[in-house]
């Protein structure tokens, strides 16, 4: 039985096409009295994307503040403010920022319309009523989050997404001027984030030609982005991302993804990074990948934190271990239907204690 | 100016993944004493492909002959033919077959819902009312009938397509077992219609990142099914099909395209072999991608139609150029804005004479 796959139906790509926002969004303002709503990451408060933003009257800009991850409680309060703000529904959310942004706007977008707490509604198919219509700016490339069908939140009980069809974007503008003035640092880890899953999903289990033939183009990609030095890499970028993004469509992530959940909600460590920070005690599962990305990590004079599990009592150590491997699929693409004797809870460990 | 490119918003990938028809029609199903309609190509008639149509009761079976290219007095005798079936209209079209099978389901979609003839709508955004759900089933690959915002039609006029977003599916099935069977001849010149639309895609001058990164993989895996030797050639022709589509988003074919509409216009000639033929003369302006052409000729055994032009008069000799040179935004794509000073109707027409 293959998977009947959701795909955004729309697509602008383009330096500059931020500028035809407007005009995208013009045939959406259907409803009157509506208005749409601009969730912003509040990095760039103050900054010249901020003004070029086209609110009409009755438009709220709503900035979010993304220093930890989204959270479910997080994504509650937000949805409050909106239906307070007016007791229309708006008709439209455009998410403009990185990974964490994008997943923002669609949780909003899902919960404007389904009751309840974002946290009902963490893991597979439980949304029931299609979203407000929604539109993604990315500003950061590398998460495929402008592409995929789910938006990660951390609960009060797990680290999981919002995975349904309804989740996806309706409509994307991929403006790769947007992602020219990223700090070095956060470039870097984004960009290894698409880079990682195309390892993953290319060296897994689950994979087929459609899959593959995305994950390779990635790959690509990512390899003239981060190993030679192009005029036009932030296009490069874009696309990398967005093929990686379809790249999981018929495939999975793996070993990396797994343990970066675990750090992610027992130490807060943002995805990006966390995943650097998994890959790198990887080489036994990815030598090729992992070889390569010292290579990018050398070229890019990126230091990794070290030692980040050393202060860490048994119990965070035991709940991290616990994160990880509740990730079934991913395991299973990495290792085949017999993952459990080979990631055994002592061997996912000793990963943790070497990070 | 960026275009907001729509795309196939489903669709479902795998060996033997036609057997999933049934089910991933069955929401489509809602209305009382409607019915589907099955588009097949009637080479099909008798064959195993025939009795795997899940027909359910009312649903209307419409074998459709494609000897010649569809034209538009064809289409509207098709949907004259299902408004006699049944005054209700059907809940929606399915094409099996392929690039001529695929746009004759897409403009019955379209006819079924919008007044008039097919030939009314020949042009750009014609469309005004949205198409009756269609889904494709392609089995031949390299068209990229199956992706494109177009439905070629021959009309009393001109060879001319439908483009509109209308015109594009609902849904793909691409099962890749279902193009095993295809004669050598057929699978060559369908592939290579791909591939020199890969060619002329990527050597244009409209070409971005988003259309080169999907016409580079897909001319990845054309010289992957044709020059090396594959298990999984299938499941890659049908990829680099549905990639070369998608290539041509922000893109354009070229020269080698519009002289195959000269031959199909005048002499009736198949698309594919017909961009085999014009390929075959143009290694002035594709130096490469001739050269490996002839490369992929050799180790399939493939012999060209020699002199299909010896026997023209001079006034069909001038509507092959005319109708050639009409294709302006493909000689923009190729020569650049100065094209009709680089493509003449002398240079024109002394191509057409050494085919």
């Amino acid at each position: 039985m293959y998977r009947n796959f959701s795909i955004v139906p729309k697509i602008m790509f383009g330096r500059g096409s931020f500028n035809q926002l407007a005009e995208v969004i013009a045939p959406e303002r259907v409803t009157p009295g509506s208005y749409f709503v601009f969730v912003l990451d509040d990095i760039f408060i103050g900054k010249p994307l901020e003004s070029r933003i086209p609110l009409e009257k009755g438009d709220l800009l709503l900035h979010v503040n993304v220093d930890d991850e989204p959270k479910t409680s997080y994504i509650d309060a937000l949805v409050q403010q909106i239906k307070q703000y007016n007791e229309i529904l708006p008709d439209g959310i455009v998410g403009i920022g990185g990974g964490s942004t994008m997943d923002i706007a669609k949780a909003i977008s899902l919960l404007l319309k389904n009751p309840g707490s974002s946290a009902d509604y963490q893991g597979w198919d439980l949304i029931e009523i299609p979203s407000v219509y929604h539109l993604a700016v990315p500003t950061l490339a590398g998460t495929g989050a402008e592409i995929s069908r789910t938006t990660i939140l951390t609960g009060p009980e797990k680290k999981l997404g919002i995975n349904s069809d309804y989740t996806l974007y309706n409509q994307l503008i991929l403006d790769p001027e947007l992602i020219a003035g990223v700090p070095k640092d956060q470039w870097f880890y984004t960009g290894m984030d698409c880079y990682i899953h195309d390892v993953e999903s290319l060296q897994g289990t689950f994979i087929n030609e459609f899959s593959k033939s995305y994950g390779e183009k990635s790959l690509d990609l990512c390899r003239q982005v981060f190993l030679d030095d192009h005029p036009d890499k932030d296009d490069k970028l874009m696309m990398a991302s967005y093929f990686g993004g379809m790249s999981i469509a018929y495939s999975q992530v793996g070993a990396c993804h797994a343990l970066s959940y675990g750090l992610s909600y027992v130490l807060g460590i943002h995805h990006g990074i966390g995943c650097c920070i998994a890959f790198d005690v990887l080489e036994d599962i990815y030598p090729d990948g992992v070889a390569e990305f010292r290579q990018m990590m050398k070229k890019h004079d990126i230091q990794l934190p070290k030692n980040i599990t050393a202060d860490l009592g048994n119990d965070a150590l035991e709940l991290m271990v616990t994160t990880a491997l509740n990730l079934v699929p991913l395991w299973e693409n990495c290792l085949g239907s017999d993952w459990k004797n080979l990631m055994t809870r002592e061997r996912c460990k000793k990963l943790y204690l070497r990070m």
